[in-house]
């Protein structure tokens, strides 16, 4: 069945929509009551506080090598939680449907939003659908809401000189994935589009001293680095060699002529950590099940210096973030 | 200044848009914090709960009497969460923005957002832009946060026979005020767009026992009467000559052979209340700033009856919900 304008009513055909997809699919205590707001207990995370977050997805195609609209608009919203220290609980869902949008897709979409929402432990509480002219085009948006420990002190002013950058695995597959759907090239790379709440808990648990966590999405590693450095006024320094690409997306980007510092991912994050717990964090990030790649990829730098990186001959370039458009509808 | 696929790279251009829009606009301590979740505290609510909801906005045109789309969506958020018997405390924003939209015009919009925010008691603490191909179009999704008190037992389901429903005010002033603007024709039509916290707030500090709140958005008070007749399983019954219509809206309406019963508006509500409280509720609507017309318009019925009208002259018909598109894209 294709969406039509009607379905952007707020009448008959709109609740059809909600209750024949998206109401069978994320159907829960809290969502099913179908009240304007959902309403959900705070209590039980021992801090007067919570950590919010919002995320708008727009990737084109909607389906892709390793991941879906769906999967990506659940996994951003629960990595923005976790990078600030929070436990990701409870999701919205905001969807923008074009007239045209193909209600199996939808369904398939709901469906995948659901199962990333289950591997993530978290629930989706509340959604909200509208329609546009258009050709087909689905649009989604997902805002969170977690819960902070009282201890959690982690934030892109937390890092210092000395301190340790890890990476948690090869950098450049989701970009890579979306831009060989768009170009109809045949390749093995997968999208990276994954949930790292496992990879944060483990190095929670661990007792790992996090000072910055941050995921590696649009504008690449160089861009996520670059802003951190301006907040903490800290420089950093990298290792060109330890920073791991997979060898078809480094093929890829040789073809290509693309670097893999600007390319979006969707399942990788970085952690910037004391300097003693180091090895501690790349053991309870390979341990984890998206970050067998992970590395430790270079260290913060004084005040007032930049992000450089220093290649295999010595060389030493300054990373600055990414200018123009790089690849848009990436997420 | 157009906005360009640039703007959604994550890269320079989108950090300038944000620094030179959003965050001009909706500054505060908590967004200009740029980490990837905002942190708020939750502390003070006395309760252990929070309600969390969202909506996303797509009205054309952007700009109308009475309103834009980002008065239209603080407004819409704040009163799903006040519905809920919440009080509004943390909104979200995410944009979407197709390629060419003027940055003037989001200027505009951000500075409206804010004031409106200002006015219904609510921070904007993160926000999210994307860039999709187009024709200048700006869609928004606000997500939003409200505190419960413990005390409070609204929803849809707790309504039950022998309540009475009042309505805030004029009918159809938000649909008639759209469709004038798209039809480009002239009157003094303004949409009702507005936050009803004051007004709900003042039911609460009187004690009215308030069974059930919803805004009168899309699809109208037919829809929305019968989507609570839906969960609660009872009948309601309205008297059609205590409907309050503004004489414009009603003039409009004959002209264009519309019902405002099917009418969406955006600054509206109906309160259904214990029977003996009708007329505090009342005059708690009339003493507020959005509520001067509001009115009794009848009654909840019993179990398994259906959502009806009575004519002033003592005709009865049966009031379903919204078939067809209705006017799209009217929020």
């Amino acid at each position: 069945m294709k969406i039509t304008m009607a379905h952007g009513s707020g009448g008959r055909e709109t609740s059809e929509l909600i209750n024949g997809i998206f109401a069978q699919n994320f159907g829960n205590s809290v969502l099913s009551k179908m009240e304007d707001s959902a309403v959900v207990p705070v209590n039980g995370n021992g801090c007067g506080k919570i950590a919010m977050t919002t995320d708008s997805f727009v990737v084109t195609p909607l389906f892709f090598k390793g991941g879906d609209i769906g999967r990506l608009s659940v996994c951003g919203t629960v990595n923005d939680l976790l990078m600030s220290g929070a436990v990701p609980k409870y999701l919205t869902c905001g969807f923008i449907l074009e007239e045209g949008a193909d209600t199996e897709d939808l369904e398939k979409i709901a469906r995948s939003m659901q199962n990333t929402a289950e591997e993530a432990g978290v629930m989706i509480v509340a959604g909200d659908t509208k329609v546009i002219e258009g050709n087909g085009g689905i649009y989604i948006n997902t805002s969170g809401v977690g819960f902070l420990k009282e201890t959690m002190q982690t934030g892109a002013d937390k890092c210092k000189s000395g301190d340790v950058i890890l990476l948690s695995g090869n950098l450049g597959d989701h970009h890579a994935a979306i831009l060989s759907a768009r170009m109809e090239i045949e390749n093995q790379i997968k999208s990276d589009c994954a949930p790292l709440g496992e990879m944060v808990g483990r190095m929670q648990k661990e007792g790992v001293e996090i000072h910055t966590m941050r995921d590696v999405t649009r504008g690449g590693l160089a861009t996520v680095l670059n802003e951190i450095s301006d907040t903490s006024g800290c420089g950093m320094n990298l290792q060109e060699e330890r920073i791991p690409v997979s060898k078809e997306v480094k093929a890829f980007c040789n073809i290509l002529g693309l670097d893999p510092f600007y390319m979006g991912n969707e399942g990788k994050m970085i952690a910037i950590v004391k300097k003693e717990h180091a090895q501690l964090a790349l053991s309870c990030m390979r341990e984890s099940r998206y970050g067998k790649d992970a590395a430790i990829i270079g260290e913060v730098t004084g005040s007032g210096e930049k992000v450089t990186v220093e290649t295999a001959l010595g060389g030493k370039r300054i990373l600055s973030v990414l200018y123009g458009e790089g690849l848009p509808r990436i997420c």
